[in-house]
């Protein structure tokens, strides 16, 4: 039935390559994700409030969290679905309702996730009432607008990405301090503030230690190259993040992640009305999704100057795993005053690194090689 | 008249010694400034806008604009008088409407300062079409929150100030892209972005060489430490500043300022209806102003801890000063994609450091004492 819409079987077969074929040697890249499976995996359950819980990676990681025990209440504004109807797209998977998908999920796994229809970038009042209400354990921050593409669409685009995501971010953050509760927030960064192409090196977790002129030692936060307004934004919210930190306690984890792929999750597919969204338009669909929909159009594929650009991709099942590994492993309380800042908020990067380097189309097929990095 | 609010001599002798007592050994310590006086001192007059040139700053500066022979326009919201109306407070000083200050001013100077009535941080489309009917060299950039104590008030103030502060600047830079027009952007910083008491050194202007772990060489903003709200949205300023440089080649000067003290300046004098405001109050009213105030009403001084605390002070009229050497001097135009960013970028601070030490208060007299740092 999903795949109706385009007609063609060759695309169910690369979706299937994606979600599965890729499956396995994914795993050959995965050290910095098994660097942090050491971190605690047999926590106690929680309460979390996902912001953004209705999007591509907000969705899928409240039913894991939900799978594995967590309590679980979704906020969204639908704010992504709106965008489709201003685009005129929509998703290739017939996303349902976030009610329905919030009932079928309830049904299906015994479990109870809630929905809470608020926009936290201007509805201050009724955000603040709901940790107070719920008193969450963990807030997930997804929250944001988040394609590269439409955040430079127009100068309209350009304000809305960041009036949405640095007011969400200073509401969350303002709420938490004004509610006196101690709520641990995860947050969904891009490994995109660290510049592409410029970079040139590994790329140290957490705060850095560098020499200022003079020879004055000081801990920054990584350098921010960001190539766009939405990659802009999550520089902001580095340094909103450290600044709440800093002044009111508050225990930060900003994940810089790169491109997550894939659709589905052990969770989505137990259910058709569960299935996650899978954007291909020009703004929203990543390269991957972009290029499977142009094979499968037999058009030529929009390969970016010589196709040689690296990367950093993550599924989404692992994205809702780090969320996991996260929410498991806050941050220490400490005295802002103290040293302990390093361990009070955390940065942390937890991706695959791919070349996507070869794209060839001839005779209606295509190959899509990822290659890992030397 | 002015003084009769308080009906006390006192306070105008001390506002004299402000005046006129410190501005002569405040030269003393002006070393940046002299630095800074070497650039271009006769340039081309320019069109000018001063956005929040009702302000405590942008008003002496739009007349110390105007007067030298920059076309001036003055653009703000009047927020500043409706956060008195909030705070039950006033300006000391009875400053006249907008339009009677610009009318008074045109009406002595000979020149003529226009008036628009536009909140840069939400009226986007009349902040651009004003930019594309004026076409302006110039943009001065005062349309800040600019109280710390007004920005950690309350949730809500809070929330203003990023908000207000951070959609301004944006809307700026947004708009001038639009406009395709190269204007060159002017915006008050402030020392805080560096922090207080944990720099250590001297502080170096634009943008500085560190080396990451791993040996790599990166050139950054200098490392933000801000102690408030208001501080943060400094900070994310030239963080946004750098991304407009970088991608569109938006050339800005950021003037990292400390305490702007003073009321009067030459162009404020030349009739009373000119007057700049004075606050004393206990979120807009700076140390200098609350002592002379508390002193003058025979309360105790509200001394923060020890006294021992430093900051870097500026006269009002070095400030108008600072903006017209910037005006002066804008970035050459570059492309961003070369290695002029320095010059197409610049930051700069100017400022007078002063060790704000000892406050005395006996037999109804009360002794400032300003020391040079050592």
């Amino acid at each position: 039935m999903i795949f109706q819409r385009i007609g063609s079987i060759f695309i169910y077969v690369c979706l299937n390559l994606i979600a599965h074929g890729f499956h396995a040697p994914r795993n050959l890249f995965n050290r910095r994700i098994t660097v942090k499976m050491s971190l605690t995996q047999s926590p106690s359950l929680k309460k979390v409030i996902v912001l953004g819980g209705d999007g591509f990676c907000g969705w899928p990681t409240a039913l894991h969290l939900s799978d594995i025990g967590h309590e679980v209440i979704i906020v969204d504004n639908l704010s992504r679905r709106k965008i489709d109807v201003e685009l005129g797209c929509d998703s290739l998977t017939p996303i349902a309702a976030i009610q329905d998908r919030c009932n079928v999920w309830n049904s299906v796994s015994g479990k109870r996730i809630k929905f809470k229809y608020i926009d936290v970038a201007t509805e201050y009042a009724e955000l603040l009432q709901l940790l107070k209400d719920e008193k969450p354990d963990s807030v997930v921050h997804f929250a944001e607008q988040r394609a590269a593409p439409y955040s430079m669409r127009t100068p309209k685009s350009k304000r809305y990405t960041v009036d949405n995501n640095l007011s969400g971010t200073n509401n969350l953050l303002c709420a938490i301090v004004e509610s006196e509760l101690d709520i641990h927030v995860v947050h969904l960064g891009t490994m995109g503030v660290y510049g592409y192409g410029t970079s040139g090196g590994e790329i140290p977790e957490g705060y850095l230690d560098v020499l200022l002129p003079g020879g004055r030692p000081a801990t920054i936060l990584h350098p921010a190259y960001p190539g766009s307004i939405y990659h802009l934004t999550k520089c902001l919210d580095a340094l909103t993040f450290q600044f709440y930190n800093k002044n009111d306690g508050i225990r930060v984890t900003d994940l810089h992640q790169g491109i997550v792929w894939g659709t589905n999750t052990l969770q989505t597919v137990r259910d058709e009305r569960l299935i996650n969204r899978f954007d291909y338009d020009g703004d929203y669909g990543t390269v991957l999704n972009r290029f499977l929909m142009q094979a499968s159009l037999n058009i030529p594929l929009t390969v970016y100057g010589t196709g040689g650009q690296t990367r950093a991709f993550i599924h989404i099942s692992d994205t809702a795993r780090c969320i996991e590994i996260a929410i498991n492993n806050p941050p220490a309380p400490g005295n802002v005053l103290t040293s302990l800042r390093l361990y009070v908020y955390t940065h942390a990067h937890m991706y695959v690194c791919l070349r996507f380097s070869l794209c060839s189309w001839k005779n209606n097929q295509m190959s899509l090689v990822l290659m890992p990095l030397s």
